[in-house]
């Protein structure tokens, strides 16, 4: 068979790394493949930048749409990133009869359901494993490896900074600060750190996982997200000492209600596989009613792993070229005219355990109002921590950890518990979940 | 598109899972496939028996050829397990042009190659996700999420049995011959344990993930197997001391020489994820050149994880019906004529690290005539503890960590250690691994 012509739109991290993998590894992918594979055409900004790739071979214009327009080309690989140009990139390969292969999250989180009805019409296939947690194969996983389930739930370590910073904090008990600029330091986190450290990037991540295990629409709007910024070394410290660890995950649950979509900081007990997940790693727990709790672990980004995946999704895209569309998996793993919109809940109806940080006075009676609005609220406490006061000092910090409620109840009590004359400053609440 | 029809062979655990899963979940699979999935017949040895499947609206037969030779079933779900008549079975299910779902690792990994030949002439597909760790997609995984990639090794905890009798020495201090009688007990192993103990159900598994990852033919004959039995207490608890677990892994690696493949109890440095894989569950970490080392975690074994398998291979087919046969992925990941024959290494050509535990008298000299010996023979130390001996003893236990060496020279050095005045009894010697 005749090679398949790939054009790729972006050099920089990743499409470099995509270059390197299938050119160091041609044969062997071919020999899986059953034909050769070969990127003959790619794009990039400026065509005199020193590159992490040999482009030798390669036809570089600083055009993507003349790759686009290229009657020549089979597949386009979109390693652009980003939402403004890159959708009408997407849009007009996909109009052009292109198949797409794309690691970009923030397009799909966003724009996915156009982009994927373009491409169902056209009988296209848009590709996008490396678009969540780089060279880990959850995409497939989940579409694929367990069609066999109803997905109760996923939660998924998916941004490698956040997880850098939290395993810093509590490996060599340091400041949220401190580590941010390491991280900034070592091309981990960028210079505005923000779609990391507030969970934008995972919430993008969480909205593309979702959507293919629970066969809805995509729903980036939808999803609650809350950062680590607020998480202090006495926290990690404290859930430390109660057998937890505190991670950032990006968590979405069916419910009969409804589906939880959520980013945020959380207590996991430290036994959890996924609590010991480490650095710039991620991981996904996805539990299916038959397969019960699988996870997935890996690199989470970087050049090649996330190469290993696009490189992948080309594989699988060359393998459909001659296959009948409505025979492919689907983009969202259920058929479209198969998806439901199911409600997505907000953050008021979501059902969580928490655990609470305060500061009281230490006077007699404080624990009993405490615990007292807890149980107006129906909220039952699973463990309790109340320090001596540090010499000199008469606040005490207490810990609570506490069973399953409505967050809304929780909301309610806390804001009850600021009133105390007794209680000083904020309640920091971290919600946290068994896993199990 | 009218429904598919699947005929399962065995309603036994696996096979009454299977039913189970595909009735429960009908709607959300159709909703994936993109077609209705029915189970119209099924074979079991006794049709009296009780089963834990509802099998109402499934025609039931005790004569699996009749199923095999029925014109009307589209894929043959091969549930029975063994290499008897089953291969007959199999064989009979391709000539007859039927696409074929099994778990059955042992009739793979000493028969697949003739099998998948056989497929490939006639132009179906035998697909095996069940066979290797249950409920975790790993063939998925390798064969396609890591396609672009040049594997290095792989390491699994394959056999759950195996795991739940090392995780329960290390958590309750428990003797091996105890723990096996509750397993056995309890139903995770077989009254005859061999075939989980000695790593014999492992190597099976193992075969098969070597082929995919290496692109070579199945040998299981040529796989070096080791079971746990001789791993003491004692053994357990040094390692912990020294940072490390112990773990029976299936360890594939490819080295210029050739191609390793060993089952053997293994000592982890207790911070890397696998080390953290405890009781039934199974794990495999598969190295790529460009992924880097990825981990699938899941249930290894039981009714509806392994269904879950087989319900996805039987989707995967049922979305390959129409496909053409050169553009499918290929049964051991390689296209048939690309597989090539590695020469497969014998284990004095293993190069590993060690744990070696021996017992010496407690005189002066014992441990400089030990360390001479492994100097001797080009082996480094990388750790080492000595005991005092117990009140009224005059033997202590020594216990030593060597770096990487060559087998041969380790089995020389151990001899020599052995034939030494001061030291009693055999050295117990397991292999170590830092997976890194």
């Amino acid at each position: 068979m005749k090679p398949v012509k790939v054009g790729v739109l972006g050099l920089g991290t990743v499409g470099g790394g995509t270059v390197n993998v299938l050119k160091r590894n041609a044969v062997e992918i071919a020999r899986r493949a059953g034909r050769e594979i070969v990127i003959t055409r790619a794009s990039a900004k400026d065509l005199t930048k020193a590159r992490i790739c040999d482009t030798q071979g390669i036809a570089l214009t600083t055009d993507p749409f003349e790759i686009i327009n290229d009657p020549d080309i089979d597949i386009i690989v979109e390693l652009i990133g980003g939402c403004g140009a890159v959708k009408d990139m997407v849009l007009q390969a996909i109009a052009n009869g292109k198949h797409v292969v794309t690691a970009n999250k923030s397009l799909l989180a966003l724009h996915g359901n156009e982009i994927f009805a373009k491409a169902s019409e056209k009988g296209v296939m848009v590709a996008f494993e490396a678009a969540v947690a780089g060279g880990i194969p959850v995409i497939k996983a989940i579409r694929e490896g367990l069609s066999a389930n109803h997905i109760e739930w996923l939660a998924g370590i998916i941004n490698g900074t956040g997880n850098f910073i939290l395993t810093e904090m509590r490996d060599k008990g340091r400041d949220f600060n401190d580590v941010l600029a390491e991280a900034q330091a070592l091309g981990y986190a960028e210079a505005d750190p923000t779609f990391d450290v507030e969970g934008i990037d995972a919430g993008h991540k969480l909205t593309i996982l979702a959507s293919i295990a629970f066969g809805m629409p995509l729903q980036f709007d939808k999803v609650y997200t809350e950062g680590i910024t607020q998480i202090t070394r006495a926290d990690v410290e404290y859930a430390e000492q109660l057998g937890y660890r505190i991670k950032h995950l990006g968590i979405a649950r069916k419910t009969p209600e409804g589906i939880e979509l959520r980013v945020h900081p959380t207590l996991i007990p430290d036994r959890r596989l996924i609590a010991n997940v480490d650095g710039v790693m991620n991981a996904v727990v996805v539990k299916g009613d038959a397969a019960g709790p699988t996870l997935y672990y890996g690199a989470g980004a970087g050049s090649e792993p996330t190469a290993s995946s696009v490189v992948a999704d080309v594989v699988d895209v060359v393998r459909a070229l001659t296959s009948d569309p409505e025979n492919r998996v689907p983009h969202l793993a259920f058929q479209a005219d198969a998806l439901v919109d199911i409600p997505v809940l907000s953050a008021d109806d979501f059902r969580t355990a928490y655990y609470l940080r305060l500061s009281a006075e230490d006077k007699p009676g404080v624990l009993a109002d405490v615990t007292r609005i807890l149980a107006d609220h129906h909220i039952s406490i699973e463990a309790l921590i109340q320090k001596q006061p540090l010499a000199g000092e008469t606040v005490v910090p207490i810990i609570l950890l506490t069973q399953i409620t409505r967050e809304q109840e929780m909301n309610a009590a806390i804001a009850k518990i600021e009133a105390l004359q007794t209680v000083t400053g904020k309640v920091n609440r971290i919600r946290l979940e068994t896993l199990g």
